[in-house]
Order: C-alpha cells, then structure tokens, then sequence
C-alpha cells in the first residue's frame, strides 16, 4: 500500500454544490493493467464539477471518489500487461476505453461500449480512506486529483518523446480533454474546410481549442461568443474574425447576431456551453445543410424539441459529440507539434494553482477568468 | 391560349381530405424561361396528397391548383432562354430552382433558397379556368397532371439521348421525386460503406429506392420495414437482407425489434414514413456515431424530443434531407443506368392507370398496394 494525498469528492448536501477535501489515502499496487502514477499536474474541467455535484447514483456516480482527467505524472509502478510504458516513463492521461468492443475497435474509443462506466463511474477497488473505506477512483481511468493514483493502461499516452522537460509535462497535462476535444470537433466531427463558415459558443478549453483548429484549416468565417471579454479578445488574437458578447445581444437573439455576420446562417455551428437557449439558437443560425454539434453538457434530461419538418427541408444534421471523437495517442501529439510551431499557445490558457488551493481555481474557472486551472503537486 | 385537361385540386372542405376534378383549362404561351410540355405520364407522390389536402395558405399553398411532380413528356413550345431542350425533344421533370443562390451554386438545388416557393407553391400566371380565373400551377415547376403544363426550365431533363421509345419515357416518368430520394439518402447524405448496417423504414418509392442502392453499393447489412407483406417480399429480392412487419412487432417497439439483427443498433436508419413513433424509434434504433436521417414528411408542427445528454454521448447524427440532396440532371440518367443493368426494376414498382382514373390511383397508393402509380395521357 501506498500512502498519498488525495483531494476527495464527497456526496453534496445541496443539490449541484461540490464538496472537495484535502485527505490522506492509500493505494493498492497496480493490477496487472495499471500503472501508479506519480501526479505532477491536473487540469481542472467542468466535468470534474459537474460529476461531483449530482447526486449519488446519477449517472452511476458514487462517492467518496476521487475525480480529475486531465492528469500528468511519472510511471512510478507498471503492471505486467502494461506495454506502452515503462518505469520513470512521463505520462499525459486522457479518457479510459475497452479496446476490444466495435467503436474501440474501428479507432472510436470515445464511443466504447463500456464508455460511461469507465470513466464517469470508475471502480472502488484501488483508493481507501484509512486503509479499509473504499474511494471511488480511476474516473476517466485516472483520478488525476491525487498526488498519485492507480491509472488505467487505455488512459497513459507515453509522453517520453513528447516533452522536453518536467515543466512541459504541467503545461501538456491539459490536453488530454478540452483542447483535443476542440480540435476533435473541427477535424474529425465536422470535418471543416476553408469554405465553411463556423460558429463556436463558449471559449472555454473546448471552444479554444475549435477556434484555433478551425483557424488552422482556413475557415474564413470564424465567429466566437462568449461573454467575457477577455476570452473574446484571445480568440480574436487566435483566429476568430467575428466575436459576440451574450452579455450585451442577450441569448435568445443569437441567431440574428449571427447573421448580422453571415446572412444564411453558418454552415458549422458548435455549442460548447450546453445552456439549451444558446443550443437552439445555434440550431437556428446553422444554414441549409449545415451541422450543429452539442458538445457542452446541457442539463440532464431536458430534451431539445425539432420541428421535425422545418428540419427535413433545412438538410441540417444535428449531431452530438463526446472528446471531439479523438484518439489521445494520436490527438495529443497533433496539439504538442502545434504547440511547437507557434500554432496553439497553451501559455494563453493554463494558470497554476497549488493543489490545495483547488476552492480557488474552480472559482477561477466558474468565473471564466481562467481558461484552464491546472492543479499542481509538489514532489 | 392552349385549351386542355388537367386534375384541378380544390381546397378540401374537410380537413386532410383531398378533392381534384378533372376540368378543362387555358395555358398562356411559355415564358421565356418555360417550355410547353404535351404531358405523357406522371408518376403521384404523397406529396402531391399532402399538399392538396392542407387549407389554403398553409406553407403557403393556395388553391385552386394543378399538382403532379413526377412529370414525363414532350417538348411543345420552348420559351427563347431555354438552351437545355429543342421542340418535339422527350423531357423527364423533376424540381425546380433558382441557380443563383449559395446552395445552387454549390449543386445542391434541393436546398434552394426559394425551394419551398417554387416547388410547393408554383404561381397563378400560366393556367387559367374559363379563360380567366387564375389556377395556382408550376407546382415543382411542372403540375404534370394536366395534359399540358407550362413547366420552368429548371425542372427539366432532357430525355432525348437517355430514352428508346414513349414507352420508356413514361416508365421513367415518376424518377425525377421518390426514387432519386431514395438514392441520394444512401450516396449523398449517408455516403454509406459496405461495412454500413442500414433501417429503412417504409417501402414507397423513397424506401425502395434507399433498399437497392444499399445493395448496389454493398451494405452487409439491410433491415427493410413496412406493413404490406407484397412489399418486404420485394425489398427481399431487390437486397434487404432482414424484413420487420410493423402490423406485427407494432411501432414503438421497432427498436428492440431491429436490435434482434443489430444488437448494438444500426449505422444508418433512414425515415421514409413521416411516422413519429416510427422516427423516434428509427433514431433510438441508430447506434453511436449512427447517422439517422428523416426523410418522410412528419406531421406539421410535430416536434422530435432529443434527450440532449443522450445524443451528445451517442455522438448520433440526426440529419433533414430533402430529395436526397439530388441534382436531377445527373441522379435520373444514373437511375437510367442501372435500370438497363438490371439493378433497378422500375417495372416491379410502376403501375399505369389512365389520368381520369387518378381516384383509384390514389387510394392504390395509399393502401400500399402499389408502390408507385403513374397517370397517363392519351394523345
């Protein structure tokens, strides 16, 4: 056993209000499947809120647990199924998958059989609180939110190639959700080309990362809402050409702010922030046979109505999304060579915060004057 | 002024209950942009129903009108903008567009920005009863029930290389709406692959047209639904590997029937009944990343519920299509084709009735028992 810290997600009291602690834990050895990861940082997600703010047994979800996936560590212990990594081997984390069903098996892991359970549910069988209480961990595969953690071999991209040095390993620690999903939803989902013109609500992590991927497929028309303004001005900086305040236009006239810009409606149109007024606005400012993609979790169970008919003569396709449809192994290494090259500036994004300090990176977050909280352990 | 016959479509008295007459008319000579069409067969379409079964204006229709979409004939007089079409050449109709707009532009006429105006509505300047009173015509361009019709240039093939004899040019006569659909749902909108698992729903001239061309591109997979045993039987022979009768396993479980063959869902499930209970199946029916497209007119207003959360996690594609996003001009000569390959059967679909029968056409299409009716003219 393992003795670490661990930042504990406890059942909320109030309905949707997360309930983090700084605790002591232990750690079984790693299965023959897993690695133990010694965690250098983590990204803060919404997810990670949102699956600590339900309660238990939605969505399968249990507590305590312990949450976080966008983790990166050093391989600290390697089970004996484990090839891709080897002991001191660097590591970035991403989303957990089978491997063995149809979608992991056409290279759509995010679509695997087993997707939900292994990573929004995880297992009980690796963390204890005081040696016995089982904790919920390996969430995304990972539970990143623990100076170290039992990963799951489908989760660890060996970074050994990819970074240069330990500060790198921080800054990359993101990439494995909200920037890959972006990048995901320009390349792989929509398919974009410089024709298209692209609507993205939300500049988050996701947004950002569609913002900058749409830029470099030479979409002409990119147009970025968000309402805060500094995020508007970043996005401007990185490829938007037209940006909208929701804090001025309001929500429910969207679709006429947008096409104050582009007359017929976008061709793409990408939700990132899941609020279902802004999901069907963007379904209204997406032109005859456009695409609209819901990519932000909207509210569980609230259902968006289609006048099916208006639908049948606009040829629109409305599609859903889970990690921008990536492949880490693949997908990480895309945004590290754009990292290099000037194309994709992380800097812009990330802010360090201590991992105890995580009340204060949330809010960061919440606030929207981060981007991308990364929680770091010192080691 | 030309005096001839037409099925004048009056606004029916009774909600959703059609009522033509056959009647003599005028037609003005052919605009610039018109050819005077001697009508010989047209197909009927439950569009032609369904837009003379609605109260005035509603979508915009008026009455009286001359409806019919699926027209087939000769070239009479040609109006001087015409360059496709000489006097006395045989011509397939189809839908009409305007060829300047964005989606024009871009070949893809069925999105035309005045689709709905043109197609649905026509106008009231070339079709007269008693020398005066105006009839609403142009209906696809075309009202090809009438034994001539001043039709627009856009909506016309010119068959003179593409047919052998008149009896050809009526047996291609209904090409130009249901069957084209059909096609163009499976190699326009799906782009579906061999390793593709396809629902089709409902065996009309759509459904039948998406069954063959599943099977000419190689689709493994082929689950044929309808109610008309004469009908599956068919769809059996022309490459739907499993039939379902919905007047057995009934609508709203489709789903767990059509997972007794797909376990994990269907790739590809294309509506063609307009049957919300069968819609919201279909899309229950379609597995992760599946596309699933409605093509059948659902009720007007009628609203699809799509769990949000749900369809972002299935990353499904819900996809509106009209006409199979077709271009006329190239979908009917490749119908043509594999007609003479001896992939397309027209002669198991088609069933002749002369155009003053048009009442039993109608209810013979109605009840399933033919799939595609086609009205001709004597001359």
């Amino acid at each position: 056993m393992t003795s670490t810290t661990a930042i504990v997600s406890h059942e909320p009291k109030e309905l949707m209000k997360w309930e983090w602690s700084l605790e002591e834990v232990t750690l079984t050895a790693p299965g023959e499947d897993e690695i133990l990861v010694e965690m250098y940082a983590s990204g803060i997600c919404h997810t990670d809120i949102l699956l600590s703010s339900v309660p238990a047994r939605t969505l399968g979800v249990q507590y305590p647990k312990v949450v976080g996936h966008e983790g990166a560590g050093i391989a600290r212990a390697v089970g004996k199924n484990v090839q891709s990594v080897s002991l001191g081997d660097p590591v970035l984390l991403s989303f957990s998958s089978c491997s063995a069903c149809i979608q992991c098996q056409e290279s759509h892991p995010a679509y695997c059989d087993t997707f939900g359970y292994r990573n929004y549910v995880g297992h009980d069988k690796s963390m204890f609180m005081d040696s016995e209480k089982k904790i919920w961990s390996q969430f995304f595969g990972q539970s990143s939110f623990a100076k170290h953690s039992i990963v799951h071999k489908s989760s660890v991209v060996n970074a050994k190639d990819l970074i240069n040095n330990l500060d790198e390993l921080k800054l990359f620690a993101p990439l494995g959700c909200g920037f890959q999903t972006g990048m995901g939803v320009i390349q792989n989902i929509t398919m974009a080309v410089p024709n298209d013109t692209v609507l993205i609500t939300g500049l988050g992590a996701v947004g950002m990362g569609s913002v900058i991927t749409a830029g470099i497929v030479g979409c002409k028309t990119i147009i970025a809402v968000d309402r805060v303004k500094s995020r508007m001005d970043l996005a401007k900086q990185l490829g938007a050409t037209y940006t909208i305040d929701t804090s001025e236009v309001g929500f429910t006239t969207l679709d006429e702010a947008v096409r104050k810009f582009v007359p017929t409606g976008v061709s793409i149109a990408i939700d990132t922030t899941g609020v279902p007024t802004i999901i069907e606005q963007c379904v209204q400012a997406t032109r005859a046979r456009g695409k609209m993609v819901i990519v932000g979790s909207p509210p569980m169970n609230w259902e968006l109505k289609v006048r099916a008919g208006q639908h049948l003569n606009s040829g629109r396709a409305i599609m859903g999304c889970v990690l921008g449809d990536c492949n880490a192994q693949t997908a990480i290494p895309q945004l590290i060579k754009w990292y290099r090259e000037g194309k994709f500036p992380l800097e812009s994004f990330v802010r360090y915060f201590d991992a105890a300090d995580y009340e204060t990176a949330v809010h960061k977050l919440e606030s929207g004057e981060v981007i991308k909280p990364v929680l770091v352990w010192k080691h």
